[in-house]
């Protein structure tokens, strides 16, 4: 038993929703889920296929990458999530895949139009993609400098971290965060759907236009703040 | 056990076959069954995953959009439902999805061109796509606006809602009806196969002609009419 | 008992491997098995679902199209198998499908490229697209004259039954024909497969060349002809 | 019982992925495993469905594509693996698939540009095509030229077996390799999921730029060679 018990569990059962969900091919994505008392979070074990998982194997980490508790190395990408849980204090779950649609975005450098009100039930902008990193930061400590691209990239265009919960990485893949865990996969999931539907949309009509203002806050009101009506 | 038992188990069936279809992610979709003598219809409660269902979790809901029982919120699109059922007299199920080629289309402005019998065998004419509504529709009574939006662009097209049952709501997503809520069940299911098909066929030949009349008009009636000789 | 449960019960079979292979939506398909000594086949009800389908269900036609045996209505194509089976005497079963990809290339009438070994390794041309079928066909004996359409399509490219076992009919949907109902639903698979590959071709390189005719030869005479060393 | 049990159970194991993995049709795909001790590989016998498969039909071969074992005719496709055992020493498992993206390239005959991290994690290189083979390889021993063919292909780009172990063959389909047949069968998925990925790149961003050197060496040496950190 492990007084981390909680988020091993709450990680463990969000990695496993990835495979369902079909964002990732063999051990191509994590999840991590924080302690915010304790100040650490746990998360996936590194190129461990997801049969193999359980909670146990979860490896506790704090938000500035120290492994905590755990016999297996975590996830390559730990340095990014911790970052990310340092710098945003209201995000109790982070992340990472390389699913088909979204990967495919954010190798062409292109953030995904907001088209629809598929994409307005979620956020209210275009989902932004980071510019790849420079060959600095590569080489230097890279998963740690992804963690500050990506505020970055919000920064630079005005969003907080709590009004857009999704990011593409430019030539690499996407990040999305939450509340929980839950959360952060459910973005994950949105994500996916929105990636592909914006290229369906592209194909059928290259010069289909972006959703217009009045309709993008509708439809953001109906699922979030004071007056939201969706949901129970 | 009330008195709607029936229209609640229909309207659970329907939508429980909405994920089977493959036609929702999460909660991306409703199913309402309407009872034309008691005036009311069942619907999907708002924002309940598809597996916590139950044909009493079901809402009862009257044609003006008020409540008449249940103790969870109905869909956020209620009302949509409810003017349809009011002002189209002989429908008994409508269908909401966000399915993938259906929305893509939706988003992109364009009606679905009819470009072969796996269309006609189902509709006579394009698969129309209601403009984008105007701000004043949006910021007002959004989802009574959406019910007359969608009757609008069928009697602009000089359309029945009896000859075509499916539409697609620009920037939005598809609705579909029918006599009955598995027949707009069906009718979605149809609709994003050849939305899918239609997309692929611009592909492979951008010029690729519309059907020619006599082949819709005998594809129609093979499955319509009185002379319809499909099925049993 | 019927003196035609071979057939029955081989149409049968092979009707259900269409939903298996992920051939059909509904019920947007059918098979038949023909008995050359009985003069008949057997061939699906119309619009009867697949999963309430059974052996006792397929009706028994003659190669005129009369029913000979059986209480439900066959299948709204079979004038189509019936004049195929009367004039192609070596086939044993004939599939129709509305299958996603083979459907868009007969919407987009165009045949299908030879662009690898998939292709070759089981056709030594093009997939031909027969021409839509005249008006007067069409208002005619529809189904019936489908059947002439596409054995004209064939003698129109110097083809024959047995060299090609796949057609589609333009703004249509394939059909597909084999010495068996098994390889006839193979043959529908193997054409979906090889339809997604060679749009996709095209979208990866627009010039894409025809495959040269060396590796055509070597790739067909592998499986098929006295020299072939596939298979047992 | 064979002395050829172990390699048997291996190529059984690593074939009966190929379906789950869903990158074969029917009989489209084949692998093997080598006994480098024994001079030997075990292989899939041609045309055998996989539901019909087991350790024991697995064809024993040696590297000259001898039959050392077994009663069944072992893939139309043994040559070719015999030439890439003989020459490359350290491989113990070789897959040939037709799966559907990276046979598209094949059939494009272009090389898949490095878009990504996806694909740097498995490869520093574009992943090469072949050209289509002369006529008089193809009409000479095809299948054991096609082993040549591989080799010159990398000889030519000056990369090593070890270096890259996949690749396409123009007109034809892919080949993947590796130290185990589970390793090489990886390698499969991982090559249709980069192929998906790049096609959809170009899509989205006709003029999407390829990664950036500092890029490709860090992920490729986040998981391979001295100071890799990705895995157990």
């Amino acid at each position: 038993m492990s007084k981390y018990d909680e988020i091993q569990q709450s990680a463990y059962d969000a990695n496993m929703q990835l495979p369902k969900l079909g964002l990732v091919l063999f051990t191509f994505g994590n999840v991590s889920a924080a302690d915010r008392t304790a100040g650490v979070f746990a998360i996936k074990p590194s190129g461990v296929p997801y049969e193999d998982l359980s909670p146990a194997k979860m490896v506790i980490v704090d938000f500035d990458g120290k492994i905590v508790e755990g016999t297996l190395r975590p996830s390559s990408d730990t340095l990014t999530h911790a970052v990310l849980y340092k710098h945003w204090e209201k995000i109790g779950g982070i992340v990472h895949t390389h699913s088909t649609y979204a990967t495919a975005w954010a190798q062409s450098h292109r953030s995904i139009p907001i088209f629809g009100t598929t994409h307005a039930d979620h956020n209210t902008v275009d989902i932004p993609c980071a510019p790849p990193m420079s060959d600095e930061m590569i080489q230097g400590n890279y998963e740690y400098e992804t963690g500050f691209q990506i505020m970055h990239a919000l920064k630079e265009k005005n969003l907080g971290y709590e009004e857009i919960e999704m990011i593409l990485v430019g030539n690499h893949a996407p990040f999305t965060w939450g509340k929980t865990p839950e959360k952060a996969v459910y973005n994950s999931a949105v994500l996916e759907c929105i990636a592909q539907m914006a290229l369906l949309t592209e194909q059928i009509n290259p010069n289909a236009p972006r959703l217009q203002d009045s309709l993008i806050k509708k439809h953001f009101e109906r699922k979030h703040g004071p007056d939201s009506y969706y949901g129970q």
